[in-house]
């Protein structure tokens, strides 16, 4: 007895299934298609062995270009990781008309809620202030408050305005900052329609209160933002860190924040874990975080369905819509590491 | 030579002079009004001789019935302190027609961003990991995200909806709650109008997964939130309190936080400072808060700037349009005292 | 038996009873209140036989003095019509406490919705069009738009942010214009904070494409709007008056838009009907309304819904919140006649 | 000397170069690029010539498999008249990574306000009282809108949520409607993500005050809107028609608008121009609109400067940002006809 739904092989590692799918949600992806399970089986062979009547792959292994011209059927490459690394063929699976999907959007806006609190904990000293009572230190009302400001209103900063920028632009709206943005990758006149300044780096930290660091990597922009560029920020500035530790000379941030002329808070690390006694831990001006922008509950759960959703589409004849198409331009240009 | 120029007297004590004008428009005022300035004497002879030619009281002076009947030429007393005190005979100056004007405005923008903060905080741990990796204990990642929630389209809860659950639901707008609001003084049309949901008390407990209490005190509601109350609040609430610590049982939240059941932001305090051996201070599922909400500079430099635009509306024969014009039926009911 | 409802005296002449009150609003205000009706019965006994015991007026009737000075329980003068008519000694009223309270806020919905459509219609010549249609003579595509404009990011002009500025503003929040206003009763601040740009009336006319009137009449502004004035309209500006004929000089708007330099809406005429000879029935560049703009059945039904809601809340010692109350500096300016 | 600047072949028929760039972008397009310039040789042989070195072709000609092997530097076929037609080989182009660029977001701003004012006519009567005014038969305030309706808040349907729907979607938000969706193309999450309600065809229709037709045409939904659908409509309900006459049975919505039932706005037509006697031309409660809805100046010169930024954007490495990528899927199953 033949079975025609469309074979789908699931290999999601490093993701966890649990983690990305949702009892209901993994229970219609079993009924819908024939799944070849490999969550548990990381083995050359036995992906080789599915691939030839594969129409979709979840998941992030390595493919190449051998690897795609076996696999016939293919329809679209599901990344349920959140980076494009640099071990597929992409070209050959373009060519192909296969779609790479990433699940970016599945994690943006809980990246850009993240963002907002951060600037919010920085714009008011919420962290510090809630240390200071736990020693017996606070300090009540007005003088409690001496360095804070508004995030309504100021000037703010995106360096970077992909999926993480236009997110966090959505909800800072109903704060009505005036936002420039810096961004080699986006047209000014994009910008402009969606409200912002297009302006140059050095623009973007000169003139904002409240900078957000979005840039993913690139060979281009690695420590684009070193001591001279800092120096840049005015006294009292905020600097809010969620994308790529790359982009950034910590040494030269912890200096600008050890000094006290500006306040930081830091999402992403050169070394995850970071060493126990890595002096960062003991800065005053610094929210510590530990690359928990992204990857809370309802974001990861949100993945499955997005996959499930783009796979009916594409099953339909129709284009998928919910995870990202990846730019034939940038695929190839994104220098990032998976989270371990 | 004559100054036909309004008198003002200022008596803005415990406001403090120069936190509350910029230098340009203390200026300004000096400029355009004859000024009385008595921010440094609080004597009653001082005000006593000033009042019969008053224009505008500038401060919360007690003022009986006698005093306001002596004012003969007076126009508008306009509290800079944040809250009306039972020590004006309020209804004999409005049947004079003078205008009872509250800064209130000034402070519901910072209250505003800060309980956004507060409530951002409390979904996504900020403070909480911060102070974990300063220990050396951060976790990383998915797993350092477990318990974090969404703000976005989240179901949340408003008590009382005035100033400041006005400016919030402003600020939250861009998240897109479902908000539930408990408030007697206001109609349901008036929620509705605004897009929230007119429900009682229990039901904005019981159906909201972030709550802020935000009602000002009366005789009628001291106390509303007790035990029976914050049991009704579903497992893993986020509760934000920023108005008055009296609405509150702050036993009855501390049991509930210390038992992990939910998580609370308090700015508002029984006692202020609160005993250096209070256990609050302990607890791990607190964001603690020294009465930060609404008096950071900017606010109250804002408070200037009303009361001049509102001076020269009035002068003008115009209506004030800054300050908060008190209702006849309010401004008795207000349970408040200063903040010292 | 006693009937310790509150009486409410209800003559709201010209208005309709079944125009303003749903069926189920009348049942609730019969069941609820003492209703003394006397929409059929204009006699002055009438009227001051029930005052001495009213709590409310429900209409527009002549008070002086002595009349208020008769109503000793009454808390409200609730206004229905939409205009506020000097037959009221409203100084005497409001030093007793008395509510002064209008149902502006019932027609600025529609008015504002009315205004952004004849705005739509005079940027795309909807109208027009239509008629060119009718007449056999359309122009398809480009050829029939060629002076069309978009009303999204342009430079739009206020004469006038009242209740009908402020509800207008908002519908156009979402097509990102820029707003000049001139309101000399409205500090800058207040504009400022609204995100829109406080002018001269001078700038508001020379620099937008579509100029919204809004202004009420006073003795200050009839006629601001002559030759002069709006000759400082750019080429192909649009002109939407919808608030009082008297603040424009007609002759002037109707020689600028026949010479086809600018557009015009026109909604309130000096003589209402116009003459049925009138030139401006013929003009091809004008959009005639017949004074349309607020009087829709929803907005009509909304007025005894709020008549409902703010005798509710007064009768429950809290301050009105859905009809507009009238400030005592402006209720005695406004040179309004009644709409018949 | 060569010229190494990229080769652009412009061949817009029938678009016309002077309506869709700005003398300031083609100057510049001129400068950056080689401009083989065919806007006035429609032969082959031109075509043929310049297509082995074009780097990108701004136009619509015929391209067939051949001609796109041909064409081994092209690397972006620019479409200036807003369909696709089936008068190229596009996978043949997709599989070569050249990319398939429309110019529909140039006209859907303008759609989108177009649709809104359309509505606001509808829901209104503009056009309909400014042609009785003109004919001397005006009705004044109430009287005049007796079947007025409110778009604030009302249930709102699309049928079709692609760039045209969005567009709207976007310009409607604050008039905060309820808005229902029919497009089989779109996963319900994303309707429901963007606060859409997504339903079935006879729901959008059914449960709907206004209606707007985004659907463009393929073999399957031709004709959608017949007889029996349009009887799904309430009383008093308002019907915008702008994307494409086939999707509607234009008999059926003559009958349901002549019988009183309906009203409705119509832009698109089965003959263009539609003939001299038809009886649409006197129809009482419709918007006759011939076509109108996009081209208007802004909108037909903004397609030259996305043209511009996109060949910026692929000549630079990166992927087009401003004009619309035709889906792999999609691009085939339209079954539009030039505007002509």
């Amino acid at each position: 007895m033949s079975d025609d739904r469309p074979l789908v092989v699931f290999r999601p590692q490093p993701a966890r299934r649990e983690r990305i799918f949702s009892a209901a949600a993994w229970d219609r992806l079993r009924q819908d298609y024939q799944l070849v399970d490999l969550s548990e089986d990381e083995s050359e062979e036995a992906l080789a062995e599915a691939l030839p009547r594969a129409f979709a792959v979840i998941g992030q292994p390595t493919l190449d270009a051998a690897a795609i011209a076996q696999a016939g059927q293919l329809r679209c490459l599901m990344n349920v990781e959140g980076n494009f690394f640099p071990n597929v063929d992409y070209p050959a699976a373009q060519d192909r008309g296969i779609h790479i999907l990433g699940c970016g959007p599945a994690y943006a806006p809980a990246v850009a809620e993240y963002s907002v609190g951060l600037a919010l904990d920085l714009c008011r000293g919420i962290s510090r202030a809630d240390r200071l009572f736990r020693a017996g230190q606070e300090a009540y009302a007005a003088e409690g408050s001496l360095d804070s400001v508004l995030l309504a209103r100021a000037d703010v900063g995106f360096i970077g305005y992909g999926l993480l920028g236009r997110a966090t632009h959505r909800l800072l709206e109903s704060f009505r900052p005036t936002i420039r943005v810096f961004d080699p990758w986006v047209p000014d006149s994009v910008l402009d329609e969606a409200g912002l300044l297009p302006v140059g780096l050095d623009e973007v930290l000169a003139s904002s209160r409240v900078v957000f660091v979005f840039a993913t990597v690139t060979a281009e922009n690695e420590r684009m933002l070193g001591a001279e560029q800092l120096a840049l920020l005015p006294d009292g500035a905020r600097l809010v860190v969620v994308s790529r530790a790359a982009v950034l000379d910590l040494d030269a941030l912890v200096a600008e924040v050890a000094s006290g002329r500006i306040l930081a808070a830091i999402d992403v690390w050169p070394e995850e874990p970071m060493p126990a006694d890595a002096p960062v831990r003991r800065l005053d001006g610094l929210v510590l975080s530990a690359h928990r922008a992204g990857g809370i509950p309802q974001a990861l759960l949100s993945i499955g369905d997005m996959v499930l959703d783009d796979l009916d589409q594409i099953r339909r004849g129709l284009p998928p819509m919910r995870m990202q198409v990846a730019a034939r331009e940038l695929v190839g240009r994104y220098r990032n590491r998976p989270v371990t």
